[in-house]
């Protein structure tokens, strides 16, 4: 058996026992996440610096007793997890930063970060005996969650966006998902999967509406904690969609707080798109989540309703973090810096963090000298079409070794006037 | 210093110093691909059991007593190998086959095995004080070898053909690369990059030319057998375009077992498209390789005159493999199955060995009960257009749960007379 004491309601505090609520507090409706409370002394007699050090599971499954799982026997096979956290010596170098670091979790097994959230409810809903699954999402939770179902054989229905990328989508039918391209925005795919699930009595996996995403995503905190051997740094870098991902990076630290592997949190930083930031303004004003009609090419991150907003807001608050907003122009331009600077391949709401970085930077809001990490969401295979946006053309040859000397000899001459 | 006792021509024989000759044998040409020999005696006193068991670096530079390394200091940042092997029980299952693993090697930093050649590639670059690297390459090499000097600030050009997926044009370009899209095949893009070699003085990294890329290709072979408890498989499957990738499988195992950490060669099986197979022709054939026009989806392995191609067969032969082909149909087909029977999406040309597999079982030329291993050599998202034709359309609906119960009845419906 795991270590869940308790679920509690964000909203008014109602306590439940673990089987007894399955997605929002029954008498907060959807506005009533649950937080997931463990037994810290519990785990503590498991999970110590010497059970990490001798622990060879490479994946998120090295934090098992700081996870809901009662039967580890039901866990999905996917390898989800254990992403590189870097340094970036050019970007450091370029920057003049002495202690940036840059967390790669497109490097999971579907290319986001969602696979931390699908791999835990997959296995939640193999304890529960669900076989079929249903997500709305923008296309990373659908494709992590479809590619979970595929790898242990349950049935996932999926209501995306019509417009969602290609390469999104086109996993998800690999995978063998029954995809519902909906007319309509994420915020209505959202709604739609939340009334499937009542109809068809499948098992959701919505961000934020089932309580163990935040458990997924915040193993994420917890493997950049052990990359920095547990000293903490000042801040962490998040693009924020729904809220859920900064909302795990907050809780993995929290954990590892009370579990006495460090002793201060990092200050938690919201990143935007100017042209969707209701967590950001919220945030930066009173605190109060106000929808918006969102206007981005930052798709993952283009939510104008924000399922864990209030969750978000409270834990960036007390983390004493802050929010920035940020252009798609820079964003773009974001991916492209990463990309030319450190070989690491972002999608737009991945590099948007990135680019917040590199707001606060310049705006003074954080100093060279912090530790910083710059958590990246998601593969820039996932867009190929946002990502063109940020480039040129390739030199378009005749397979000559003339012609070759002709366009470098190009490429120095502009290179020399510069 | 590392522990490369020589190079040594493949097809004279004449053996060379490492710092006597960098690219083919200058007797032989071209074919004259260069062996690197190893003492062993020196690497068995360095490279123990122990040693790996206390190895906490979780990349290909795990193996660095058996690559061609002389000055560790110079190694590429981004963190290469050390991929999945997975157990795939649901395909176990539903072929009836008890001892198959799949190597997923798509979760590479750019996505694809060739993350390993230009690892090291980049490394020798380095320790030879070039800052200028070349290659020519169907996608994947150019996008690793691109993502590997941007996080080292080396340049790089790269040589395409110019109808490269999208995908892998996009990586490079993001990557910072300077990128010549040429007007013709990759045969003729590789003929190319060598002449602008010796016009500009730049450092080569092209295929099976450059001795250290099966160096480190054959990473995933030390990988595979470090993952089975050095139990080595009955059969590897590969998907050969240059014969590079497969040359360097043999390679691994080959170190493997002059440093006794295995007792026998596993065969290794080389898989081709039906419209581009020189390499499986010469090795069921008289073992000659007679180049073609190629005519396939698997774009990384649309190879007519295979580079490794001469050492690949070599090879083969040695561990008692054998070649199989498979149609473009095959290899979508073996797209969506492994997608929706494992999670694992792979591109064409890495699907490509699956289907070999599949029809190795269907014809008997392997049995159930042997242990195999199929290596997927990149991500599907590297080229979504040919997965789009693996699968069908989504669904497409409007926002109201009226919409949904219609269409899953149909489902259900469909289901049922099937």
């Amino acid at each position: 058996m795991g270590h869940v004491k308790r679920l509690k309601c964000l909203v008014c505090g109602t306590e439940y026992d673990e089987n007894e609520v399955m997605y929002t507090c029954p008498k907060c409706g959807d506005n009533g996440l649950l937080e997931v409370e463990y037994d810290y002394e519990s785990i503590k007699r498991e999970f110590t610096k010497e059970y990490l050090s001798n622990n060879k599971s490479y994946s998120l499954w090295r934090y098992l007793p700081l996870l809901p799982i009662n039967d580890p026997s039901k866990i999905a096979p996917l390898q989800v997890g254990f992403t590189p956290l870097y340094q970036v010596p050019r970007i450091r170098e370029d920057l003049g930063v002495s202690n940036l670091f840059v967390k790669d979790d497109g490097r999971n097994p579907t290319a986001s970060l969602k696979d931390r959230a699908s791999a835990i409810v997959v296995s939640k809903a193999q304890e529960l005996g669900k076989t079929e699954i249903t997500c709305a999402s923008t296309g990373n939770a659908a494709s992590s969650l479809a590619g979970a179902t595929a790898s242990l054989g349950l049935k996932s229905y999926i209501f995306v966006p019509k417009n969602a990328p290609k390469a999104k989508l086109t996993q998800l039918l690999v995978f063998g998902a029954t995809v519902f391209a909906v007319n309509g925005t994420y915020d209505e795919a959202f709604d739609l999967s939340i009334k499937a699930t009542r109809e068809f009595g499948w098992y959701n996996r919505n961000t934020g509406f089932n309580p163990y995403t935040v458990e997924g995503k915040k193993t994420v905190a917890l493997e950049i904690a052990e990359q920095l051997s547990f000293d903490v740094p000042n801040y962490v870098f998040v693009s924020v969609g729904d809220g859920n991902i900064i909302s795990g990076v907050y809780k993995g630290f929290f954990d590892l707080l009370n579990l006495g592997f460090i002793d201060r949190m990092p200050k938690i930083v919201a990143v935007q798109a100017e042209g969707c930031s209701p967590v950001v303004d919220a945030v930066n004003g009173d605190g109060i989540i106000k929808p918006v009609v969102p206007n981005t090419i930052a798709d993952s991150i283009s939510v104008g309703i924000p399922r864990s907003g209030i969750m978000a807001v409270k834990y960036i608050k007390n983390s004493n973090g802050f929010g920035i907003k940020v252009s798609d122009e820079e964003i773009l331009k974001a991916i492209k810096y990463l990309g030319t600077m450190s070989g690491i391949f972002a999608e737009p709401a991945a590099s948007t963090s990135f680019a917040g970085y590199l707001k606060a930077l310049k705006e003074g809001l954080i100093k060279g000298s912090d530790k910083v990490v710059v958590i990246i969401t998601g593969n820039g295979l996932k867009d190929i079409d946002s990502a063109m946006k940020s480039v040129k053309e390739p030199i378009y040859i005749d397979p000559t070794i003339e012609d070759v000397k002709r366009k470098v000899m190009e490429i120095n001459e502009l290179f020399r006037r510069r």
